[in-house]
């Protein structure tokens, strides 16, 4: 039969208006799962992409976990039983979203998606816009035209969205295990990722793993007057900035014991290729009011971004934070720490040292307690993989320029759970743009990039499905 | 006629129940002077004061200020025109009360009183119970003695009660300045501060003065996400920490520049003094849960809190406090830092140390913002007054006991103020206890420290009426 990918991309500019529908349908759902009371709003998000991927001839379904529920839903591909004829795809995205505050800094409800004018054309503002509602609906748009026009993808294609991506995926690893066989796939495609920029298409081949940790340090039983005890009594706020305020050299390198053993430099060949991208890192920072980068001197700002690690304090709390004065010295204070990590780093290892680390600068009668919210290690993607090939291929047809190779600063933990529980490679490739303000208020995605997300996905298909059946990673 | 004090004890003794219920009415007003919300409360608080002051002879008022209104009442003394025969009193008060928070730990509500039983007998619970609306109620209570028993006072008394003195007292140096004449008496009693154990009254001869401040640092012009900016950002709340984490060496001094210029040590005689009182560091830190000391190294433990100036951080926020994890970098951090001071430190001088030390410590991106939330300098009082000796009578016939002379380590910016402005000195008598947790949940107030209180107060009326007419600081 002939090339069917002009017709379903004829098709998907035809639905456009229909597909942006139902994107607000999904970002109407405040599925936030950091927090406990938004549990059922994450359970209604779930049930929404569930529909819409069974309304597509996906047998899908909701998996119960520990925290919020999974959707895994499977296709056999066009050809019923010729599921061996392509290599077998498993797409990942989450369909949770990061709190929205402050809320006092949004220009419009972050859970009222607004389709608004900007210098690109319209975009779309809402928490989860980009942060990975956006992108998910751009593979679920892209296989509804397939489905449409084609009658079905042409490979046999899963599909797998978390709800706890944005606090650390702690169901994810004990639901892979128990879910080997049926997620083991030829590949993974992961679609939470950037372009390079609004006219460059990219694939993501380096990620930064994270330990995310919270420390709480105690001192006195109670709160206490800084009159009355000031002078004499530990003040844990004093003690914790002190311990915090030492991460840092001046050198901007990280103080915790052994966190640069496992690091290694990049290739030079790497570095060359990034440092040949043109990036103004003057411009990067002048977006965001700053004028001098912070971080580790001596090091190219991509380097910085994409291959070093680094130590950020995400929040900080105690004592007396509301109107006015208070004279008091707090029974304990607390922080949320998170570690960016490059491949061979280990997680663990850096937690175990952070807990070195603050040892040895607490105030003997400080007691000191952690939790862990997440970790996972970096990781660095085979670039000589046939799949990455067959990608770019996709791309370059939808943008008429080749994708830029890039990494990215952030971390997705699935990635790295992929390759180690069922050993499958990812493809990560994604629609956002650096200026997107995710996590932060007005989170918005370019209508231009879910379009084009859509198209480029809709190729993907066709490029991937063309693959030997064995291991596409092979 | 003959001496009128044993009636008036007998009749206190007499009234103790009703004197108890007309303090738990005073104490229900939720009088946070802090908190906007609550300044509706503060003018109940007030006007509730000003009510019981009319209904015991007094020409009492309600005067406005910008914030909070302050409470004056006159008595001529029970001779109506024989206000020469002796010293001006000038009783000084605050009916306003720190917040309540953190809420969770309190066994009740905090502006709900409640009497319970405690190792000296029944204590009263209840945000302001010694601080400042109990200490308050020792005094109003024993004039209304006298009223009841002699007609009113034995001496020409004023009352001065504010609203503002838990948030730095904003209001009080113009209404001092604006009043000077009405308020100047011969003497001011100060009703806030602690005696030595449960056993043994005190007066307080030095005070410690305050420089309150509220320092926030601006970084990026939004929060950003810790993955696509962590290694090129500033990040406020590492910034910050790393500054507030040098504000004391190793050996616990304060690295605020010129901060100790003008701080000299006691005399050898108060330090022996202070030394034969047998204070147990060992069990006043055990009972607030800790074992070692805290602060400046090589120095006596109440020189420590009487006659050493401290820092501490009281409070500091900033980033992603809520539950879980957000890999955010926040826009801004902020600390709110008070410097305990004594006499001869300049609290603008210190004020503009702190502005220096952060300077010489942000990095050149951050834009730093301060609020100044009050400062007064730290005071001794002259030791030979004769008002001194009349006080120290009237507590040894009280308790059986002569009063310590001691230092307190927290600040009463009026104290500084009415000798400033209006060239008065003060005598601190006060009946808390060192365990009455002020500023902390479950604040309380012993029942009988509340009787001594009111029947010392009967006392003193009594012994400083009996002094010469001549300013009785001459």
């Amino acid at each position: 039969m002939s090339d069917p990918v002009p017709a379903i991309l004829a098709h998907v500019e035809a639905g456009l208006a229909a597909s942006l529908d139902r994107l607000f349908d999904f970002l109407r759902i405040p599925s936030i799962s950091a927090q406990p009371d938004h549990a059922g709003d994450c359970r209604r998000a779930a049930e929404w992409a569930c529909a819409q991927l069974a309304g597509i001839g996906f047998e899908a379904g909701l998996r119960p976990t520990a925290g919020h529920p999974i959707v895994v839903a499977h296709h056999p591909g066009k050809r019923a039983g010729a599921s061996g004829q392509g290599p077998h795809l498993l797409y990942y995205g989450h369909y949770d979203v990061q709190p929205p505050e402050p809320l006092a800094l949004w220009t419009s409800d972050p859970f009222a998606p607004a389709l608004v004018d900007g210098p690109r054309g319209k975009r779309i503002v809402a928490r989860g816009a980009v942060d990975d509602k956006g992108q998910v609906m751009t593979f679920i748009e892209a296989l509804r035209a397939w489905h449409t026009v084609a009658g079905g993808p042409p490979t046999r294609v899963s599909v797998f969205l978390e709800g706890e991506e944005e606090c650390g995926s702690p169901s994810l690893p004990a639901f892979l295990d128990a879910n080997r066989a049926e997620l083991a796939a030829d590949l993974a495609i992961v679609c939470d990722t950037s372009m390079w920029d609004f006219a460059t298409p990219a694939i993501t081949t380096r990620l930064r793993g994270m330990c995310y940790v919270e420390i709480t340090l105690k001192g006195p039983n109670r709160d206490l007057h800084s009159g009355m005890y000031g002078g004499s009594a530990l003040n844990p706020i004093n003690a914790l900035a002190r311990i915090l305020g030492q991460l840092h050299d001046a050198d901007g390198r990280v103080q915790v014991p052994g966190f640069y053993d496992r690091v290694t430099d990049i290739p030079p060949a790497l570095l060359r290729q990034w440092e040949a991208l043109g990036f103004d890192e003057g411009a990067y920072l002048r977006d965001i009011g700053l004028s001098e980068p912070a971080g580790e001197r001596q090091r190219f700002a991509l380097e910085r971004l994409w291959a070093r690690p680094t130590a950020d304090i995400n929040g900080i709390w105690g004592g007396y934070t509301g109107a006015g004065s208070k004279t008091v010295i707090a029974s304990e204070a607390s922080a949320k720490l998170s570690f960016r990590l490059v491949p061979d780093q280990d997680p663990a290892e850096v937690f175990e040292g952070l807990k070195r680390f603050v040892a040895a600068r607490a105030p003997a009668d400080a007691r000191i307690e952690y939790k862990l919210f997440g970790h996972s290690p970096g990781i660095a993607m085979p670039e000589e993989a046939p799949w990455l090939g067959a990608a770019q291929t996709a791309l370059a047809a939808e943008f008429g320029r080749a994708p830029v190779l890039m990494g990215c600063g952030g971390s997705i933990p699935v990635v790295e759970a992929m390759r180690r529980q069922i050993g499958l490679d990812s493809l990560l490739v994604g629609f956002g743009l650096d200026d997107d303000q995710i996590h932060s208020p007005n989170e918005k995605f370019e209508l231009e990039c879910f379009r084009r997300g859509i198209r480029a996905n809709a190729r993907l298909l066709a490029s991937l499905a063309a693959l030997p059946t064995t291991r596409a990673t092979a």
